[in-house]
C-alpha cells in the first residue's frame, strides 16, 4: 500500500521531527537518532515530578503528542510497535528528572516493562528518584494474568499529569496513577487490520466480520463477530465493559484506532450516548485519535469510574492540542424551528394592466419552448424551453393569488412562485432576482434601480458576470438602457443575446463544460429568453 | 466496505446527535430532521455578528465541529456531499441572527451558492441583516473561473470568527472575511479515492500513483502523478502553492483528508518544515483532520500570507476542540545526551573467595546446558541452557575486570555484564535483580535483605509472582530461607523448582502460550537453574 512516508526506517524519526518543527519550540528532543528518540518539554520544571511514558511508535498522537504542560514531561519512542531500548529510556529519565523525581507510565508489554524497569534501576543507581507504574486496562481476555495496556493509558497521563503539574510529590503522583490504573478498563473493535509500513497487509478479517478485543499492534482479536452496524458494535463493546463500570459516575474515552472517519466516530458516539448499556457513563472524552494502531479501521472505548478529584484533573486545561477535552454526556437539545420559514402568503390584489403584461410574457415563453430547447441542446441538456414553459403555465394559473397591485409584494411573490415551480438552479436564480428586487422596492428604490440591484445580487450569488454566456448578457444591458424606455432596453437585450453566439467558452453554469464548436453560432438560451421578453415588453 | 454506521440515510443526523451528546450542552440543533440539520451555539450572543457556514456533510469535523466560541455560530449540514436546502439555511439564519446580523461563509459550489444566496434574500425580506462571502481557495486548475472552496475555508472561519467574537460590525467582519479569501490558496493530494456510504469504491488511482489537485467530494484530481514518497509529494504540492505564497510571513494549514495516519501526517509536516519550497511559511496549523473527504487517504496544504491582524486572530484561543491551534515552524531543537548513559566501569578488585564462588557457579551452568535446554524445549524455544552457558562463559572471562572485593559495586557490575552478554528478557531480568540488589546494598542493607529487594523489583517489573512457573518459584523460597544458611536455602529452592513441574499453566513469560501437557512433569528451566545454583552454593 502506498504511504506518505520516505524510507520506512526513518518514518519515526521524521515524524518526531515534524512534530517538533510544528511545536513552535515547545518540544525538544535528545540527540542520538536513530537509536534514542526522546521528546520532552522545553519548559520542564525540575521542582515538579516528571511524567515519562512511551513505548512503540505507530500509536500517534500517543505518546509524543501528549508531551506538554499538564500531561507528559517526556515520551520515549521506539520504532513502530517496538519498545525503546534501556539506553533510550535511561537517556529520557536523566534528561528530564529533577529533584522531584520521575514517574514512568508503562503499558503492560514485556519489552516495555523490562526496558523501562532496567532503565529505572540504572537511574536510581545514579541517584535519581524513579517510580514506575504499569497500565493493564485491556479487558479483552478477562482471565489473562497480564492484560495489555491500551487507550485507557490516557486517563493515567491526564490525571497523573494534573497531579504533577500542581506540584504533588512523587509518592502522591504514583499513588494517584496506581489508583487510576486499578479502575480503568478498555476494549476495542476493528473492521480491518492495520498496515505496518513495509509489511503486507494481513487479510484476516473478512467482509461482514469484525474483531472484538484486538490489540493495538495488530494482535488478533479475542473473537471474530458478525458485523451488523454501529449500534450493534457499540452494544457489544459496552456489554464487555459493563462489569467494569462500577459505582458512581463514569467517564468514557472514545478512541479512533486510526482510519475510522470522523462521521463514523460521531455515529459511534451517538450510540454510546443513547445506549441503555451506558449505565453510569456521564462524561465523554473524544471521539478522537488518541492511541491509534496505524491505519486500523476501528475504535476502542475506555472507562474510568471517576472520583471528584479524577474529574477535576480530567477537566483541567492542558497544552497538548491532541487532548480533546472532556464534556458531560447530555441528551441532545432540540429547539423548535424559527417562525418565518414558510413564505408569507401574499394578499391577492387586482391590476388588469399588470395581469395582461404577465399573461403576455407567459404566452411568449410558452410559444418559445421549442426554439429555446433547441438552443439549450447545444449548450446544456435541452430542456431550458420546457422549464420556462412549465413555469409560465404554472404562473398563469396562479395570477388570481398574486398581489398584482403592489409591486413590492409582487416581486417576492413571483420569486417564490418561480422557485417552487421551476426547480433546479434557474428557479433559485430567478427567485433571488425577484426577491432582491422586491427588497429594493421596499426600501423605496425606483423599479429601474431595484431591478438593477436584483441583477447585482444574482451576479454575486451565481458568480457570473457579463460575457460569461448567461442570461446576464441580455439582462444587464437591458436594465442599463431601461431608463430610456422599453424600446431601447429591448434593443440592448437583443444585441446582448446575439453576442452570446460569439462566446466560445462559457464561464459559468453547465455550458462551462461544453466544447467551443457547440456554442459558437448559437445564442445562450437564457439570454435569448430575456431578449424575447424585452421585445414583447417593448410591444 | 464495512462502516461503523447504521442505515446510511441516517448517518448525518446520527453523527450530529453524537456531536451534540458529547458537547455537554454547548451545542444545540433545530428541530426538523431529516430535512433541516442546523447545529448552533447554546450561548450565542445576538449583539455579535453570527457566523454561519456549512455545506455537504462528509467533511467532519467541518463544519459542525467548528461551532463554538471564537469560530462559527452555526453550521447548516447537508447530506453527504450535498448542499443543504434553502429552507435549512434560512432556518439556521433565523435561529441565530440577532441585531448584529450574520455572515454566511459559503464554499464555492453552485448548489451551496444558490441555496445560501436565496436563503439570504428571504432572510433579508424578513428584516435580517445578512452578508455572504464565497470561498474559492482551490488552485488545482489555475485558470478555472470558479475555483472550489476547500480546507482554506478554515482560515476564514477562524479569522472572521475572532472578529465577530470581539464584537466587530457585520460590515467589518465581511470585509475581513473577503480579505482573507482573496489571499488563501489550497491544493490536495491523495493516494486513493474516498468511499461514499452505500456506494462502491471507485478504483481510479492505481498502486504507485497519486492524484494531485483533487476535490473534497471525490472529484478526480487535475492530474495523476507517479507517487514516489512523502518528500516528493510535499514538494509537488508546495511547488503549486509557491506562486501564491506572496510577500511576508505565510501560515500553512496541513489538513488530513480522512484516513492518512498520524504518523504519515507528521512525516508530511516534517517535509513541509524542511522543504526549500516553503519560502515564507513561518507558522503551521495542524497536521489535523479539519476538512476531510470521508476516508480519503490524502492531505491538503492551504496557505495564507498573513497580516499581523490575521496572526493575532489565528492565535486567539477558541472553544472547538477540533481547532488544533497554530505554532511557529521552527528548526527542531536537539539537545546533547545526558551524562551517565554508559555504566561507570567498575574498579577491578581481588577477592579469591568470591572469584572461586563465581567460577564454580559458571562451571555449573556450563555443565547444565543440555539439561536446561531439554527442559526449555518443553515450554519455550529450547535455548535457556545455551543462553545461561553463554553468559557463564562470558562472565568467567571478565572476572579480572570485576570489583570482586566490593559487594555494592559487584552487584550492578554483574547485572550490567549479564544484560550485555545474555540478551533477551532473561538478561534484562537478571540485570534488574543485580542492580536493585546493589542499590539496596549501597543503602546499607544486609545482603539477605538486599537480595530480597532485588527479587521484589524483578516481580514488580516482570509482573510475575510465586506460582507463575518462573525462576521466582525457586528464588523466592531460597531467599526467604537464606537467613538460615545455604543448606536450608538450597532445599527450599529445590522444592520450589520441583513444584513447577506440577503447574500446568504458566502465567508469565513465553510459557504462558504453551499447552498444559507440555508443562506438566517438567521443571521450569529458570527455576531449575536457580535450584542448581543454590545446591552448589550449599556445597
Amino acid at each position: 500500500m502506498n504511504r506518505f512516508i520516505n524510507e520506512k526506517e526513518n518514518s519515526v524519526t521524521e515524524a518526531i521531527d515534524g512534530l517538533l518543527a510544528g511545536s513552535g519550540g515547545a518540544l525538544r528532543r535528545l540527540d542520538g537518532y536513530p537509536h534514542i528518540k526522546v521528546v520532552y518539554r522545553a519548559d520542564r520544571d525540575p521542582s515538579k515530578v516528571a511524567l515519562i511514558s512511551g513505548g512503540g511508535s505507530g500509536h500517534e498522537p500517543a505518546h509524543a503528542g501528549f508531551v506538554g504542560r499538564g500531561m507528559l514531561t517526556a515520551a520515549i519512542c521506539g520504532e513502530v510497535f517496538a519498545s525503546p531500548s534501556v539506553e533510550a529510556v535511561l537517556a529520557g529519565i536523566l534528561a528530564v528528572t529533577g529533584d522531584a523525581g520521575c514517574l514512568l507510565i508503562v503499558k503492560n508489554y514485556t519489552g516495555d516493562r523490562l526496558n523501562y524497569g532496567l532503565a529505572a534501576e540504572r537511574a536510581r543507581a545514579l541517584g535519581r528518584k524513579v517510580e514506575m507504574v504499569v497500565v493493564d486496562d485491556d479487558i479483552a481476555l478477562p482471565d489473562l494474568p497480564q492484560p495489555r495496556g491500551v487507550a485507557g493509558t490516557l486517563f493515567v497521563h491526564k490525571i497523573a499529569g494534573h497531579a504533577a503539574q500542581i506540584g504533588k510529590s512523587l509518592e502522591a503522583v504514583t499513588e494517584i496513577a496506581q489508583g487510576v490504573i486499578a479502575k480503568i478498563a478498555s476494549i476495542g473493535m476493528s473492521l480491518d487490520t492495520c498496515t505496518v509500513p513495509g509489511a503486507d497487509k494481513e487479510d484476516r478479517i473478512a467482509w461482514g466480520k469484525a474483531e472484538l478485543g484486538l490489540g493495538i499492534h495488530g494482535e488478533a482479536g479475542v473473537q471474530q463477530v458478525d458485523f451488523v452496524d454501529a449500534a450493534t458494535a457499540m452494544r457489544m463493546v459496552l456489554e464487555r465493559l459493563a462489569p467494569h463500570l462500577g459505582e458512581g459516575p463514569t467517564v468514557a474515552l472514545l478512541n479512533n484506532l486510526g482510519s475510522t472517519t470522523c462521521l463514523e466516530m460521531s455515529v459511534l458516539a451517538n450510540e454510546l450516548a443513547r445506549s441503555d448499556k451506558k449505565v453510569g457513563i456521564e462524561s465523554l472524552i473524544g471521539p478522537a485519535s488518541l492511541m491509534t494502531s496505524l491505519d486500523m479501521h476501528g475504535f476502542s472505548v475506555s472507562v474510568l469510574p471517576a472520583s471528584d478529584a479524577d474529574m477535576q484533573a480530567l477537566r483541567s486545561p492542558v497544552e497538548p492540542a491532541a487532548w480533546p477535552g472532556i464534556d458531560a454526556l447530555v441528551e441532545p437539545i432540540v429547539e423548535r424551528l424559527p417562525d418565518g420559514l414558510s413564505p408569507v402568503k401574499p394578499i391577492p390584489s387586482a391590476n388588469p394592466q399588470a395581469r395582461a403584461l404577465l399573461e403576455d410574457i407567459c404566452d411568449l415563453l410558452l410559444e418559445s419552448e421549442a426554439e429555446l430547447n433547441r438552443l439549450d441542446a447545444k449548450s446544456g441538456d435541452g430542456d431550458a424551453g420546457s422549464t420556462l414553459a412549465g413555469a409560465a403555465r404554472s404562473l398563469k394559473g396562479s395570477l388570481d393569488r398574486m398581489p398584482l397591485a403592489d409591486l413590492t409584494q409582487l416581486m417576492p411573490a413571483l420569486g417564490n412562485e418561480l422557485s417552487q415551480t421551476m426547480g433546479g438552479s434557474s428557479g433559485v436564480i430567478l427567485a433571488i432576482f425577484f426577491n432582491a428586487t422586491g427588497d429594493a422596492c421596499s426600501r423605496g428604490l425606483s423599479i429601474e434601480r431595484a431591478l438593477a440591484e436584483g441583477l447585482e445580487r444574482v451576479c454575486e450569488v451565481g458568480g457570473a458576470k457579463l460575457g460569461d454566456r448567461t442570461m446576464i448578457d441580455a439582462l444587464q444591458p437591458a436594465l442599463e438602457a431601461l431608463s430610456g424606455g422599453f424600446a431601447l432596453a429591448a434593443r440592448a437585450a437583443r444585441e446582448g443575446a446575439d453576442a452570446t453566439a460569439r462566446i466560445g467558452r462559457a464561464k459559468a453554469g453547465r455550458a462551462a463544460y461544453v466544447p467551443e464548436e457547440n456554442l459558437l453560432g448559437n445564442n445562450d438560451p437564457g439570454a435569448e429568453a430575456v431578449a424575447r421578453v424585452f421585445a414583447r415588453l417593448a410591444g
